[in-house]
């Protein structure tokens, strides 16, 4: 008898999310049947869009999430005993799988840690690599702004403007993720939206205006930098972390003006929409790693008790690169 | 000598343009030079952008604009007494041109009236055709929503939308208008903004939720019309004249949660973008218009002097189609 250790939501948070709206529960799971395997969990992924989940999910659910996990028992010869899977499980310890809509074995990252799998090499790496360069089209030579820089794909999308010969702007919350984004992933500028004028700030950095905006966070900072967009800028909105946590959407300036006078084109998406194209991303940015033109960093909380606090501490900021659990 | 009247923007409105801040003045034009024509004013347009310019306008120039004018006086061979042109000669009577920038001489528009180079077969027109088609892409079956659905622009964007056999969904501020737009130009059904509550009355008239938004208007009706789009769906923002006149842009809830979570295309344009294309558009609308596929109608004022009263009485949505002056 295994008995998994699962993280339940059991009320729908207003505000940040509290120690009592998701619980750490029990389970003890049944027999293997024919074709099942078991799944003992080795990194979960702890992402901003599971909070903008949270209103639409059942309570007393088991919270979404994908994880890298190892088979420790499997009856179903397609996925062998020892062989490491990523599957959209949940946050939980151990997990009765059958068939295989939600798993895929982990492909060969060429050496690199398979917690990889969940941040650069996975669907954060894939959201920047796509979201970035499909929707803002950057060429070189333009100026490109990426908020929440500091994060699992915030970090990622400057480093791939670099590549592609663009100046970046970076914003993020904290000094310290910005010298790691200036100082190590070769960033242009950073602007800590916490203790600078960020319009100001950002007339400074981008003094040619702005023609690429990447946006994970949405409100008034949104706002600000489309304002000193250029004629035909791109937006792509990835997130709207910034108001995630509040009680309702937050009033900005109606942006239609900008967008017309402007004639910006601004595109929300979903990593998804690739799935098709989804090897070509991983295969690039691994590439990329290899030849050190892309950097990562991941903030690992260590012990599966601990994923709420992960969690909160994530949608606060306090991570600097990807977010993981080490179970 | 020759006098021209002119209307002169002594002061930026704020609100709605006030009689002491667009006033007629009086200039007596020099003899002409050399390659130079005189143009009389015969139709004159008013439109919203006019008052979205006027903040970004220098004092004591004149309105900006364009007319269709007929040339009474030439010393250019290229513009021969006697033709009609269109041009950006602003708010004026009589004006002298030098060179071709801001003149064309008027199509053959297949003996419909002159008037029309100035809406459904000139700027409103492309606006509707190419903005419509080429950021909206509809497709059969779809459903379209248009804001000032009774203006220039929104009352062939509408007709056009039903050429390509989607349902379409008017927003405008008059029952008057309503029965226009559904019982002479087609459209499905008809969202009275002032006297309806539009997100309810919205989710009746696109039970199968919203695909294209033609928005010219900005504000509140856009974020209740987004929220009620399909994923994938596509927003061609030609205007916002809902707060052209606001002292002032208007705090709304911020849209980026609806555009990340259906994953939606907003883009802003100017028509002008498709300069190279002009013709195109000017085309297949004749054609329609010959079909009887495409239906117009002009709100004329008469008399040069009445030009502001007809500009402030557009802002106010008292147009139906296309607002002009005859001089």
């Amino acid at each position: 008898m295994v008995v998994a250790k699962k993280w339940v939501l059991v009320k729908r948070s207003e505000g940040y999310p509290k120690e009592t709206d998701i619980v750490l529960q029990e389970e003890t799971l049944p027999e293997l049947k024919v074709d099942e395997f078991l799944v003992e969990a080795v990194y979960l992924s702890v992402d901003p869009y599971m909070r903008a989940m949270m209103p639409r999910s059942e309570v007393n659910t088991t919270m979404i999430g994908s994880q890298v996990g190892k088979i420790i028992e499997s009856k179903n010869p397609k996925y062998p005993v020892g062989k490491y899977v990523i599957g959209q499980y949940g946050w939980r310890t151990h997990t009765i799988v059958s068939g295989n809509e939600f798993t895929r074995i982990l492909p060969d990252l060429g050496g690199l840690p398979s917690s990889l799998a969940l941040g650069i090499l996975g669907m954060p790496g894939n959201t920047a690599y796509f979201g970035f360069l499909e929707l803002c089209k950057p060429k070189a030579g333009e100026t490109v702004v990426v908020s929440a820089a500091g994060g699992a794909v915030g970090s990622i999308v400057g480093q791939i403007a670099k590549i592609k010969g663009c100046t970046v702007v970076g914003i993020a919350g904290s000094d310290q993720k910005g010298k790691w984004l200036t100082d190590e992933l070769g960033f242009d500028s950073f602007i800590n939206y916490k203790t600078d004028n960020v319009e100001e700030a950002l007339k400074k950095a981008a003094p040619k205006g702005v023609d690429c905006y990447f946006d994970n966070v949405g409100g008034e900072i949104s706002t600000i930098v489309m304002n000193q967009m250029n004629e035909f800028g791109r937006v792509a909105i990835c997130g709207a972390v910034s108001y995630y946590n509040e009680k309702e959407i937050p009033k900005v300036p109606a942006p239609q003006f900008a967008i017309v006078s402007k004639q910006l084109r601004v595109e929300g998406f979903i990593a998804i929409r690739w799935t098709g194209r989804w090897m070509e991303g991983l295969k690039q940015n691994t590439e990329w790693i290899k030849q050190g033109k892309l950097k990562y960093h991941e903030t690992v909380t260590d012990g599966f008790e601990n994923m709420f606090k992960a969690f909160v501490d994530m949608l606060k900021g306090g991570n600097m690169g990807k977010a993981l659990v080490k179970a």
